[in-house]
Protein backbone atom coordinates (compact mmCIF):
# COMPACT_ATOMS: atom_id res chain seq x y z
CA UNK A 1 0.00 0.00 0.00
CA UNK A 2 2.80 2.22 0.64
CA UNK A 3 1.56 3.17 4.01
CA UNK A 4 0.63 1.74 7.50
CA UNK A 5 -2.87 1.52 8.87
CA UNK A 6 -1.78 4.23 11.29
CA UNK A 7 -0.35 6.51 9.03
CA UNK A 8 -4.04 6.01 7.54
CA UNK A 9 -6.06 6.70 10.79
CA UNK A 10 -3.65 9.61 11.83
CA UNK A 11 -4.50 11.42 8.52
CA UNK A 12 -8.41 10.27 9.11
CA UNK A 13 -7.92 12.52 12.47
CA UNK A 14 -5.92 14.94 10.99
CA UNK A 15 -8.39 15.85 8.27
CA UNK A 16 -11.88 14.18 9.39
CA UNK A 17 -12.11 12.78 5.51
CA UNK A 18 -13.62 10.24 4.63
CA UNK A 19 -11.64 6.35 4.26
CA UNK A 20 -11.80 6.26 0.26
CA UNK A 21 -10.25 9.86 -0.26
CA UNK A 22 -7.48 9.60 2.40
CA UNK A 23 -6.44 6.54 1.16
CA UNK A 24 -6.34 7.55 -2.07
CA UNK A 25 -4.48 10.88 -0.89
CA UNK A 26 -2.20 8.51 1.48
CA UNK A 27 -1.26 6.41 -1.93
CA UNK A 28 -0.92 9.56 -4.47
CA UNK A 29 1.52 11.17 -1.76
CA UNK A 30 3.67 7.92 -1.00
CA UNK A 31 2.66 7.62 2.55
CA UNK A 32 4.04 10.74 3.06
CA UNK A 33 0.74 12.37 5.39
CA UNK A 34 1.51 16.22 5.39
CA UNK A 35 1.51 15.38 1.56
CA UNK A 36 -1.58 13.71 1.81
CA UNK A 37 -3.26 16.65 4.14
CA UNK A 38 -2.50 19.21 1.37
CA UNK A 39 -4.09 16.80 -1.52
CA UNK A 40 -7.28 16.42 0.82
CA UNK A 41 -7.43 20.14 1.21
CA UNK A 42 -6.94 20.64 -2.28
CA UNK A 43 -9.82 18.41 -2.42
CA UNK A 44 -11.57 20.04 0.50
CA UNK A 45 -11.31 23.78 -1.26
CA UNK A 46 -13.40 22.34 -4.23
CA UNK A 47 -16.46 20.50 -1.60
CA UNK A 48 -16.13 23.68 0.18
CA UNK A 49 -16.35 26.01 -3.15
CA UNK A 50 -19.65 24.19 -4.08
CA UNK A 51 -21.21 24.35 -0.64
CA UNK A 52 -20.45 27.91 -0.23
CA UNK A 53 -23.86 30.08 -0.66
CA UNK A 54 -26.20 27.86 0.06
CA UNK A 55 -28.20 28.88 3.46
CA UNK A 56 -27.07 28.41 6.97
CA UNK A 57 -29.69 28.71 9.45
CA UNK A 58 -28.71 26.55 12.11
CA UNK A 59 -25.86 26.61 14.19
CA UNK A 60 -24.61 27.60 17.81
CA UNK A 61 -23.48 30.28 20.34
CA UNK A 62 -20.55 30.38 21.67
CA UNK A 63 -18.39 32.17 24.61
CA UNK A 64 -15.09 32.46 25.65
CA UNK A 65 -14.12 33.99 28.69
CA UNK A 66 -10.37 33.85 28.69
CA UNK A 67 -8.84 33.34 32.55
CA UNK A 68 -9.22 36.14 34.91
CA UNK A 69 -12.57 37.65 33.20
CA UNK A 70 -10.83 40.45 31.46
CA UNK A 71 -11.91 39.47 28.43
CA UNK A 72 -15.13 37.75 26.90
CA UNK A 73 -15.99 36.92 23.85
CA UNK A 74 -19.77 35.75 22.50
CA UNK A 75 -20.10 34.23 18.62
CA UNK A 76 -22.66 32.79 16.40
CA UNK A 77 -21.44 30.15 13.59
CA UNK A 78 -24.18 28.95 10.96
CA UNK A 79 -24.41 26.02 9.44
CA UNK A 80 -26.85 24.15 7.46
CA UNK A 81 -28.27 21.44 9.86
CA UNK A 82 -28.80 20.77 13.48
CA UNK A 83 -26.82 17.94 13.16
CA UNK A 84 -24.25 19.57 12.58
CA UNK A 85 -24.75 22.50 15.16
CA UNK A 86 -24.84 19.79 17.82
CA UNK A 87 -21.37 18.08 16.67
CA UNK A 88 -18.45 18.13 19.42
CA UNK A 89 -16.14 19.11 16.66
CA UNK A 90 -18.54 21.58 15.32
CA UNK A 91 -19.20 23.50 18.98
CA UNK A 92 -14.83 22.85 19.20
CA UNK A 93 -14.42 24.66 16.15
CA UNK A 94 -16.94 27.78 17.59
CA UNK A 95 -15.00 27.69 20.51
CA UNK A 96 -11.47 28.02 19.06
CA UNK A 97 -12.89 30.64 16.84
CA UNK A 98 -13.93 32.69 20.23
CA UNK A 99 -10.56 32.21 22.04
CA UNK A 100 -9.07 34.01 18.35
CA UNK A 101 -11.13 36.37 18.97
CA UNK A 102 -9.54 36.43 22.74
CA UNK A 103 -6.53 36.60 21.42
CA UNK A 104 -6.08 38.75 18.57
CA UNK A 105 -9.29 41.19 18.65
CA UNK A 106 -9.99 41.31 15.11
CA UNK A 107 -12.26 44.09 14.37
CA UNK A 108 -14.14 42.36 11.59
CA UNK A 109 -15.15 39.01 9.96
CA UNK A 110 -14.11 39.71 6.64
CA UNK A 111 -12.35 42.17 4.39
CA UNK A 112 -15.21 42.78 2.52
CA UNK A 113 -17.08 44.18 5.95
CA UNK A 114 -13.87 46.88 6.73
CA UNK A 115 -15.62 50.73 5.94
CA UNK A 116 -14.73 52.05 2.96
CA UNK A 117 -13.74 55.48 5.50
CA UNK A 118 -11.19 53.41 7.62
CA UNK A 119 -9.35 51.83 4.36
CA UNK A 120 -9.16 55.42 3.06
CA UNK A 121 -7.55 56.49 6.57
CA UNK A 122 -5.40 53.54 6.18
CA UNK A 123 -4.26 54.36 2.62
CA UNK A 124 -3.49 57.74 3.57
CA UNK A 125 -1.47 57.19 6.82
CA UNK A 126 0.54 54.55 4.44
CA UNK A 127 1.37 57.33 1.71
CA UNK A 128 2.70 59.73 4.00
CA UNK A 129 4.94 57.44 6.26
CA UNK A 130 6.42 56.24 2.40
CA UNK A 131 5.79 60.00 0.57
CA UNK A 132 9.66 59.84 -0.16
CA UNK A 133 9.13 56.52 -2.43
CA UNK A 134 8.70 56.97 -6.34
CA UNK A 135 4.98 56.18 -7.30
CA UNK A 136 5.18 52.41 -8.97
CA UNK A 137 7.11 51.46 -5.32
CA UNK A 138 4.36 53.15 -3.31
CA UNK A 139 1.81 51.64 -4.62
CA UNK A 140 3.36 48.12 -4.00
CA UNK A 141 3.64 49.33 -0.12
CA UNK A 142 0.74 50.84 0.15
CA UNK A 143 -0.84 47.22 -1.06
CA UNK A 144 1.56 45.35 1.19
CA UNK A 145 0.60 47.35 4.08
CA UNK A 146 -2.89 47.13 3.80
CA UNK A 147 -2.25 43.04 3.32
CA UNK A 148 -1.01 43.25 6.27
CA UNK A 149 -3.82 45.51 7.50
CA UNK A 150 -5.90 42.95 6.74
CA UNK A 151 -4.41 40.45 8.13
CA UNK A 152 -4.10 42.20 11.73
CA UNK A 153 -7.83 43.28 11.57
CA UNK A 154 -10.06 40.79 9.98
CA UNK A 155 -10.75 37.77 11.31
CA UNK A 156 -10.95 35.20 8.03
CA UNK A 157 -7.00 36.42 7.20
CA UNK A 158 -5.58 36.00 10.61
CA UNK A 159 -3.54 33.32 11.24
CA UNK A 160 -5.27 30.76 13.38
CA UNK A 161 -3.10 31.03 16.78
CA UNK A 162 -3.54 26.95 17.71
CA UNK A 163 -1.67 26.51 14.10
CA UNK A 164 0.13 29.70 12.23
CA UNK A 165 0.50 28.00 9.42
CA UNK A 166 -3.26 28.09 8.47
CA UNK A 167 -5.36 31.11 8.65
CA UNK A 168 -9.56 30.82 9.85
CA UNK A 169 -10.58 30.76 6.42
CA UNK A 170 -8.38 27.46 6.06
CA UNK A 171 -9.56 26.40 9.20
CA UNK A 172 -13.10 27.11 8.12
CA UNK A 173 -12.63 25.39 4.73
CA UNK A 174 -11.19 22.42 5.77
CA UNK A 175 -14.80 22.11 8.27
CA UNK A 176 -16.96 22.75 5.35
CA UNK A 177 -15.33 19.83 3.40
CA UNK A 178 -15.46 17.57 6.75
CA UNK A 179 -19.07 18.74 7.12
CA UNK A 180 -20.32 18.79 3.79
CA UNK A 181 -22.22 21.98 4.84
CA UNK A 182 -21.93 25.37 4.28
CA UNK A 183 -20.56 27.30 7.22
CA UNK A 184 -20.90 30.76 8.23
CA UNK A 185 -19.28 32.66 11.04
CA UNK A 186 -21.60 35.25 11.35
CA UNK A 187 -21.26 37.35 13.97
CA UNK A 188 -18.90 38.16 17.24
CA UNK A 189 -18.55 40.40 20.12
CA UNK A 190 -15.28 41.07 22.36
CA UNK A 191 -15.14 42.64 25.97
CA UNK A 192 -12.38 44.29 27.57
CA UNK A 193 -12.93 45.04 31.09
CA UNK A 194 -12.71 48.93 31.28
CA UNK A 195 -12.14 49.80 27.59
CA UNK A 196 -14.91 52.20 26.27
CA UNK A 197 -18.11 50.57 25.56
CA UNK B 1 -32.15 37.01 72.67
CA UNK B 2 -35.65 36.30 70.95
CA UNK B 3 -33.65 34.36 67.80
CA UNK B 4 -31.90 31.23 67.95
CA UNK B 5 -28.09 31.05 66.98
CA UNK B 6 -29.45 29.61 63.79
CA UNK B 7 -31.88 31.98 63.15
CA UNK B 8 -28.60 34.56 62.90
CA UNK B 9 -26.81 32.06 60.85
CA UNK B 10 -29.47 31.72 58.28
CA UNK B 11 -30.07 36.05 58.24
CA UNK B 12 -26.04 36.25 57.25
CA UNK B 13 -26.22 33.88 54.69
CA UNK B 14 -28.80 35.17 53.24
CA UNK B 15 -28.30 38.78 53.31
CA UNK B 16 -24.05 38.78 53.56
CA UNK B 17 -24.52 41.29 56.07
CA UNK B 18 -22.34 41.64 59.12
CA UNK B 19 -22.83 39.79 63.06
CA UNK B 20 -23.98 42.89 64.34
CA UNK B 21 -26.10 44.40 61.91
CA UNK B 22 -27.70 41.16 61.69
CA UNK B 23 -28.05 40.25 65.36
CA UNK B 24 -29.37 44.23 65.91
CA UNK B 25 -32.02 43.64 63.10
CA UNK B 26 -33.40 39.99 64.30
CA UNK B 27 -33.81 41.74 67.35
CA UNK B 28 -35.56 44.50 66.07
CA UNK B 29 -37.46 42.16 63.95
CA UNK B 30 -38.68 40.17 67.01
CA UNK B 31 -36.95 37.07 65.84
CA UNK B 32 -38.88 37.17 62.32
CA UNK B 33 -36.25 36.45 59.80
CA UNK B 34 -38.29 37.85 56.63
CA UNK B 35 -38.93 40.95 59.04
CA UNK B 36 -34.61 41.18 59.48
CA UNK B 37 -34.15 41.06 55.92
CA UNK B 38 -36.82 44.13 55.57
CA UNK B 39 -34.54 46.16 58.37
CA UNK B 40 -31.10 45.10 56.97
CA UNK B 41 -32.19 46.00 53.21
CA UNK B 42 -33.67 48.93 54.10
CA UNK B 43 -30.23 49.71 55.51
CA UNK B 44 -28.66 48.39 52.63
CA UNK B 45 -30.21 50.97 50.51
CA UNK B 46 -28.91 53.45 52.69
CA UNK B 47 -25.42 52.03 52.51
CA UNK B 48 -25.61 51.81 48.31
CA UNK B 49 -26.73 55.32 48.33
CA UNK B 50 -23.59 56.35 49.77
CA UNK B 51 -21.49 54.06 47.44
CA UNK B 52 -23.12 54.92 44.14
CA UNK B 53 -21.31 57.52 42.09
CA UNK B 54 -17.42 56.03 43.25
CA UNK B 55 -15.01 54.81 40.60
CA UNK B 56 -15.57 51.11 39.26
CA UNK B 57 -12.62 50.34 37.31
CA UNK B 58 -12.34 46.56 37.54
CA UNK B 59 -14.80 43.97 37.68
CA UNK B 60 -15.21 40.82 35.58
CA UNK B 61 -16.75 39.59 31.98
CA UNK B 62 -19.46 37.29 32.04
CA UNK B 63 -20.97 34.72 29.82
CA UNK B 64 -24.00 32.07 29.42
CA UNK B 65 -24.82 29.99 27.10
CA UNK B 66 -28.51 28.63 27.19
CA UNK B 67 -28.88 25.01 26.62
CA UNK B 68 -29.15 23.82 23.31
CA UNK B 69 -26.53 27.32 22.36
CA UNK B 70 -29.12 28.60 20.51
CA UNK B 71 -29.10 32.24 23.04
CA UNK B 72 -26.35 33.74 23.99
CA UNK B 73 -25.24 36.23 26.45
CA UNK B 74 -22.11 38.92 27.35
CA UNK B 75 -21.85 40.98 29.87
CA UNK B 76 -19.36 43.47 31.94
CA UNK B 77 -20.03 44.06 35.41
CA UNK B 78 -17.73 46.61 37.43
CA UNK B 79 -16.75 47.15 40.81
CA UNK B 80 -14.03 49.12 42.59
CA UNK B 81 -11.43 46.31 43.77
CA UNK B 82 -10.20 43.48 41.91
CA UNK B 83 -10.63 41.55 45.76
CA UNK B 84 -14.59 41.65 45.00
CA UNK B 85 -13.75 41.04 41.37
CA UNK B 86 -12.20 37.71 42.19
CA UNK B 87 -15.12 36.70 44.87
CA UNK B 88 -16.75 33.77 43.75
CA UNK B 89 -20.40 35.44 44.67
CA UNK B 90 -19.99 38.49 42.57
CA UNK B 91 -18.84 36.06 39.80
CA UNK B 92 -22.71 34.38 40.41
CA UNK B 93 -24.31 37.52 40.54
CA UNK B 94 -23.01 38.07 36.84
CA UNK B 95 -23.92 35.19 36.18
CA UNK B 96 -27.55 35.44 37.12
CA UNK B 97 -27.38 38.67 35.68
CA UNK B 98 -26.09 36.86 32.40
CA UNK B 99 -29.33 34.22 32.75
CA UNK B 100 -31.43 37.05 33.52
CA UNK B 101 -30.52 39.18 29.72
CA UNK B 102 -31.47 35.53 28.31
CA UNK B 103 -34.01 34.73 29.58
CA UNK B 104 -35.81 38.25 29.54
CA UNK B 105 -33.98 39.78 26.50
CA UNK B 106 -33.81 43.46 27.91
CA UNK B 107 -33.09 46.46 25.57
CA UNK B 108 -31.54 48.30 27.72
CA UNK B 109 -29.82 48.60 31.05
CA UNK B 110 -31.87 51.65 32.66
CA UNK B 111 -34.57 53.55 31.78
CA UNK B 112 -32.06 56.26 31.27
CA UNK B 113 -30.96 54.43 27.97
CA UNK B 114 -34.02 54.18 26.36
CA UNK B 115 -33.52 56.94 23.45
CA UNK B 116 -36.27 59.80 23.09
CA UNK B 117 -37.47 58.83 19.78
CA UNK B 118 -38.53 55.41 20.69
CA UNK B 119 -40.37 56.93 24.03
CA UNK B 120 -42.24 58.91 21.87
CA UNK B 121 -43.40 56.07 19.31
CA UNK B 122 -44.40 54.05 22.52
CA UNK B 123 -46.43 57.17 23.69
CA UNK B 124 -47.68 57.54 20.49
CA UNK B 125 -49.16 53.84 20.05
CA UNK B 126 -50.12 53.96 24.03
CA UNK B 127 -52.49 57.38 23.27
CA UNK B 128 -53.58 55.76 19.98
CA UNK B 129 -54.66 52.37 21.78
CA UNK B 130 -56.74 54.47 23.98
CA UNK B 131 -57.43 58.00 21.96
CA UNK B 132 -61.59 57.33 23.32
CA UNK B 133 -60.47 57.97 27.25
CA UNK B 134 -60.70 61.58 28.59
CA UNK B 135 -57.36 63.93 28.75
CA UNK B 136 -56.86 63.45 31.86
CA UNK B 137 -57.54 59.42 32.45
CA UNK B 138 -54.97 58.91 29.08
CA UNK B 139 -52.02 60.60 31.22
CA UNK B 140 -52.32 57.90 34.05
CA UNK B 141 -52.79 55.35 31.20
CA UNK B 142 -49.39 56.53 29.62
CA UNK B 143 -47.42 56.45 32.49
CA UNK B 144 -49.03 53.22 33.59
CA UNK B 145 -48.22 51.61 30.13
CA UNK B 146 -44.88 53.38 29.75
CA UNK B 147 -43.86 51.75 33.37
CA UNK B 148 -45.11 48.38 31.83
CA UNK B 149 -42.67 48.78 29.23
CA UNK B 150 -39.54 50.47 31.09
CA UNK B 151 -40.23 47.15 33.19
CA UNK B 152 -39.97 44.93 30.00
CA UNK B 153 -37.29 46.09 28.67
CA UNK B 154 -35.01 47.71 31.07
CA UNK B 155 -33.06 45.07 32.83
CA UNK B 156 -32.96 46.76 36.10
CA UNK B 157 -36.31 47.27 36.21
CA UNK B 158 -37.11 43.73 35.13
CA UNK B 159 -38.25 41.02 37.71
CA UNK B 160 -35.32 38.73 38.48
CA UNK B 161 -36.00 35.55 37.27
CA UNK B 162 -34.50 33.78 40.21
CA UNK B 163 -37.28 35.50 42.48
CA UNK B 164 -39.48 37.70 41.32
CA UNK B 165 -40.29 39.75 44.48
CA UNK B 166 -37.18 41.97 43.69
CA UNK B 167 -35.77 43.72 41.10
CA UNK B 168 -32.49 43.59 39.26
CA UNK B 169 -31.98 47.13 41.17
CA UNK B 170 -33.56 45.56 44.03
CA UNK B 171 -30.57 42.91 43.82
CA UNK B 172 -28.03 45.26 42.73
CA UNK B 173 -29.08 47.50 45.35
CA UNK B 174 -28.00 44.37 47.96
CA UNK B 175 -25.19 43.36 46.28
CA UNK B 176 -23.78 47.10 46.71
CA UNK B 177 -24.37 46.43 50.65
CA UNK B 178 -22.82 43.43 50.73
CA UNK B 179 -19.65 44.28 49.20
CA UNK B 180 -19.35 47.75 50.51
CA UNK B 181 -18.56 48.75 47.01
CA UNK B 182 -20.00 50.33 43.65
CA UNK B 183 -21.17 48.03 41.34
CA UNK B 184 -22.11 49.13 38.12
CA UNK B 185 -23.88 47.04 35.18
CA UNK B 186 -21.65 48.18 32.59
CA UNK B 187 -23.40 46.97 28.85
CA UNK B 188 -24.12 43.42 28.04
CA UNK B 189 -24.95 41.40 24.50
CA UNK B 190 -27.46 38.70 24.01
CA UNK B 191 -27.53 36.70 20.61
CA UNK B 192 -29.93 34.62 19.39
CA UNK B 193 -29.49 32.21 16.40
CA UNK B 194 -30.81 33.43 13.44
CA UNK B 195 -32.03 36.52 14.76
CA UNK B 196 -30.87 39.79 11.81
CA UNK B 197 -27.63 41.31 12.98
Amino acid sequence: MGYSIEDLKLLREKTGAGIVDCKNALKEAGGDIEKAVEILRRKGIKVAEKKAGRQTKEGIIESYIHTGAKIGVLIEVNCETDFVAKNEEFKEFAHDLAMQVAARAPSYISREEVPQEILEKEKEIIKEQFKDKPEHILEKIVNNKLNEFYKEKCLLEQPFIKDENKTIKDLLTEKIAKFGENIVIKRFVRYELGEEA
